[in-house]
């Protein structure tokens, strides 16, 4: 980092045409501008910094060289586009990256027209961008498409379907590989390996280079003569070197490597390919976190660091030990834990391993964790297959990437019943990564799925004890949604103990007299026999709020602020019940009849879609059993929820503590 | 095919243990049996002939070496295995495969010990057997784990996910790779061009060849000997020929191509490959349909060909022309009808084009139709990329294999609401094909995804306007789902209509008299003002019956069979109306309303699984706006559903015409 806090260049990059008004020359400054205005935007306010610094010269080589937005330029996985999103008009905005209101944290066309697609979830630019491409074709417009596909993305079999495919019909398709060899994690597996071996393959290497050295000695190096070149290199590959190269093989010309953090020769190279017809691969190497030295000592890291000094690289954390732990630490920790007494786990995570926590694990024993890379549906039908086998693998995904296994999980682990734990990380609301990242759907589309188990934790202890009960013998194929972030219990290591499957818990009672009395009674002042279901006094007016999840812990506020508040006032004698639900499926039968006996209203809320959800599943059944008290469900509703703080978002969806204790109070009798 | 129907061989194997017991020359009989039996069964009962045909040798040889069950055999796909089937104990009960109670149409560890994992979504085989091998690794069994993959599904991005990661732990997987060069319908792809090129690497197979000879000339060939030139001709390939092969480069060795029909050599093979250390991939041809001569020179149309004269080769069809036409066939027609008249729509299916007579618009217009291989994902992002950029892809998928673009929908689709108008085919039951393969999920798991519209045509006509509607500009994202199989209109051919997006219609309406009268009128003779929801008198006790898509017309055939009937009466005037739902999603609000204003009781039919189906949405709907009529849900139950005709396995879930009759009736006061 420097002091000079200029940006002479940028400053004056409204749009791509101001770029393309630069000389060459001059990019190299602009890419040094950008690093510097990411990495002071990015210490104050967090985002994806790592990636995005690594793929800065692609992002302007790519603007500078080609007709944007009239040219396509779908960007794989996001978190590389930052570069992107501010010469693209977005550089004054870009202090509201992420935040309500303001930019999105992806790259979006409901953004800008420079956006072409949506990103979010990797590896899916080469199928979209292949059908721009064919779009293109088949209407005779003569324009550019080019997928910048890195990170890690090139493990996810869509890439691999998209690949499988782009030959299949004419079309002029630029594939860039921006290959950091890190995805958030360092990349795994044998694509990457097979990309190491193109690397080192020196015969070919040596040849192209010297067929470059003698042109250029003889002062041939025109552009059509470059484009010549690359050809000649091309076919030096396939027919002296015998390289069966995957790509050529798939009839996908390839380029590369070259140094992806070269600029100019970034533009020369992506100037000689872009009007050679049919579909190609150009190969770059980037480092991931370049031009910030800590980010490039520790990419990892740096991937989302959160704020930091921009200066000494130091993080800023507001970890002070009092606080309860996340989630996140809590699944790792108690993962080892069990691993330790079951020898049968094993961990499973899509590239996941930092975020996850799984590392913790991993690094105690390595021969039981896997990181799969980018691959959601094979971490689940690969966990399904050691299940099958006798092992008793955890299989951690977060919920929105768990979408991408739906099939997995019914036909590879329901159908057989399989005991695989299937934990479903940033399940609900997940705050500034947006719409393609909420954990939405997982309640309302694994909810019809037959033999599945459906569980979610309150806090600290139950996502402890839900685990340990998932890897006891016989459970099945068991879900366990959990949300990202901190939980509620900073003292949160509690003995591991069985929790009955399908049962839930009454949390509070609050009775609401007509004289103006209230009593509060916590769940360990309800009667034990029954935990609150029975035993109860039959009321005239009883209100049943059900939670499935850490929002009950704010429903527990919400009834503490109903005690307390001397505005709630009933004309009769009423009782408000809550009960954390704790099971999806198998429902808890015996409080649903219970509320189903005396309830008048039922009020549900949940941080998932409401179609279909855990609202829609107590509904189902009261009306199966006959009962019908109004039932007033809480949750997202239906539309695609944006980026915002998880408060603010709550908010927007109506299951703040406000909303929630206004339906309450609507049900009784005021 | 021969006269003699002998099965001297077959006959004594109960299990792979007897077929061990033959000599390795009496394998070609065992073969030949083994294809006359399938053959013979198979022409009266009908199944999936050609792959199983082709993979005979596979069965035979993997049994006849592998210590099966203990070692493990995962088939991709399930086509494939009768002939495992047979050899495995279930030869006797073969006249009952696909048949209710009967042998499951695609292997099942529900049904045998042989049978290691779930068959039936193509490409889950390496990943599976990956876990397997792992498991017997980490749990110090020395057992063999063999993945069998073939028959297209090497183009599905979840085997090469699988692939990505076979060496990243230690293992001995064996992955044979079944090629022939056929799916379902041709393969297509780059993967299946690259696996053609490794065949015609004429220099690696020159020097393997006569390395074999020269040792060979030599007396050299002991076991030992053989595996060593095995070795040797692996590192040939890599050392000499420089050849970067896919599979090497992902450090699984390479073993091929052979001849898989050639059940002596492959015996050889497997025995010299069986104990080799590390990842390994045995890549054989086969002829698909092979030994049937009609079956070999049209695997298409004998991949699954129904009932046939086993001499002849003819095929026999119940075709009479005056049955009304599969819903198949009215979609390719119409697809192409509406692919004349606007230039945007383009087709693409998943390997498929057959089954669901895209090959009709394919045939016609090459250039705007795509058959993408089994790659469910891709087809989708495909599609909504060329939706991006101006064009309007059906995308069709049957509906239990989109379950592996859940995400695909969601995210690269549904987000930006994209012009994607994707056909579900084999919605609902599909009969003999079983659990894996009833269309059972797509109501209930895509009812939560914002944006989408989802329709259900009750007929042929139907069908029609509902394509045309999808197509017209500014529909977005469009589902539609139909079942497999004939519908009920002869005279097939409307005008091509719109239908309002979010209306349904009221069917019939059946008024009963205390006194024994009943008057039904039809659609025809209803109010048109407000297609019957407005303008009926006002009974005291109404039932309302809401279906969706073709069960809609089963329910008129009860609606007849009601007013029809003597014994039904009432004590109370009462009055049944029956209502076509027709979208799932935008709800008709104006006929639910009504019925929440009329109905006392709501009777809801479907062909998908009840929970949160098209019954919790009508649900959903009638409680948050007030109305609490007994609402009683009919639909798929809470369990995986077996195979059987549709007909039986609607008598099993309770959606056959006796019980939705019945169902009703409980309704009235009687």
């Amino acid at each position: 980092m420097t002091d000079e806090k200029e940006f002479s260049l940028i400053d004056k990059i409204d749009s791509p045409a101001d770029l393309r008004k630069l000389r060459v020359d001059q990019l190299p400054e602009v890419c040094a501008e950008l690093r510097r205005f990411v990495v002071d935007q990015l210490s104050v306010n967090p985002g994806h910094l790592a990636s995005s610094l690594g793929a800065m010269e692609i992002a302007v080589a790519c603007h500078y060289v080609f007709n944007t937005p009239e040219d396509r330029l779908v960007w794989d996985v996001g978190h590389q586009a930052y570069g992107h999103k501010i010469l693209t008009g977005r550089r004054d905005r870009f202090p509201e990256n992420r935040k309500l209101g303001g930019l999105c944290p992806f790259p979006t066309p409901l953004e800008s027209e420079y956006d072409t697609f949506t990103c979010g979830h990797a590896s899916n630019s080469i199928s979209a961008a292949l059908g721009m491409a064919m779009a293109a074709k088949l209407q005779h417009k003569h324009r550019h498409v080019v997928a910048i596909i890195g990170d890690g993305a090139m493990s996810g079999g869509l890439a691999y379907e998209g690949l499988n495919n782009v030959s299949s019909k004419p079309n002029d398709l630029l594939i860039i590989l921006n290959d950091n060899d890190m995805s958030i994690d360092r990349a795994v597996g044998g694509m990457e390996q097979y990309l190491l071996n193109l690397d080192t393959n020196e015969t070919y290497n040596r040849l192209r280079f010297k067929a470059g050295r003698w042109l250029h000695s003889r002062g041939m190096l025109s552009d059509e003569r470059r484009k010549g070149i690359i050809r000649l290199n091309n076919a030096l590959k396939s027919a002296i070197s015998h390289q069966q190269n995957i790509f050529e093989g798939m009839n996908i010309r390839y380029f590369g490597p070259f140094d992806g953090n070269d600029v100019v020769d970034l533009v020369r190279i992506l100037r000689q390919l872009m009007d050679m017809r049919g579909p190609k691969l150009l190969h770059l190497h980037t480092v991931k976190g370049k031009g910030y030295k800590p980010a490039e000592q520790s990419a990892t890291i740096w991937h989302a660091p959160g704020k930091f000094d921009p200066k000494t690289g130091e993080r800023i954390t507001d970890d002070n030990g009092e606080q309860p732990p996340k989630y996140q630490t809590v699944f790792g920790e108690t993962l080892l834990e069990l691993a330790k007494q079951n020898p049968k786990i094993v961990g499973v995570t899509p590239a996941m391993p930092t975020g996850s926590s799984m590392c913790i694990m991993m690094k105690a024993m390595p021969d039981r964790t896997f990181d799969v890379g980018i691959a959601e549906g094979h971490a689940v039908t690969f966990s399904a297959g050691m299940a099958k086998d006798g092992l008793m693998p955890f299989c951690n995904i977060y919920s929105s990437f768990a979408q991408r296994a739906y099939d997995n999980i019914i036909h590879d682990a329901a159908i057989l019943n399989l005991p695989v734990v299937l934990c479903l990380d940033r399940a609900g609301l997940v705050g500034e990564d947006g719409a393609t990242h909420h954990g939405a759907f997982d309640m309302a589309a694994l909810r019809p799925i037959p033999n599945l188990t459906i569980a979610s934790p309150m806090d600290e202890h139950e996502l402890r004890r839900l685990m340990y009960t998932a890897q006891l013998p016989g459970k099945g194929t068991f879900v366990i949604r959990y949300p990202r972030g901190r939980g509620v219990l900073v003292d949160w290591r509690c003995p591991l103990e069985e929790i009955k499957v399908g049962t839930g818990r009454c949390l509070s009672r609050l009775a609401l007299k007509a004289d103006g009395g209230k009593i509060l009674s916590r769940r360990e002042q309800l009667t034990a026999d029954a935990d609150g279901a029975q035993g109860a006094d039959n009321q005239p007016k009883t209100t049943a709020v059900i939670t499935i999840g850490p929002i009950g812990n704010d429903v527990e506020e919400v009834m503490k602020e109903m005690a307390a508040d001397d505005a709630v006032t009933v004309g009769h004698d009423a009782v408000v019940q809550h009960y954390d639900l704790r099971f999806l499926k198998p429902l808890d039968e015996k409080i649903l009849r219970y509320v189903g006996e005396t309830a008048s209203a039922v009020v549900t809320v949940e941080d998932g879609i409401k179609e279909g959800g855990m609202g829609s599943a107590v509904l189902e059944w009261l009306d199966d059993h006959g009962y019908k008290p109004d039932v007033i469900r809480l949750g997202l509703p239906d539309k695609f929820v944006e980026q915002g703080s998880v408060a603010q978002l709550r908010q927007l969806c109506g299951i703040d503590n406000e909303n929630i204790k206004q339906t309450i109070l609507n049900t009784l009798d005021r």
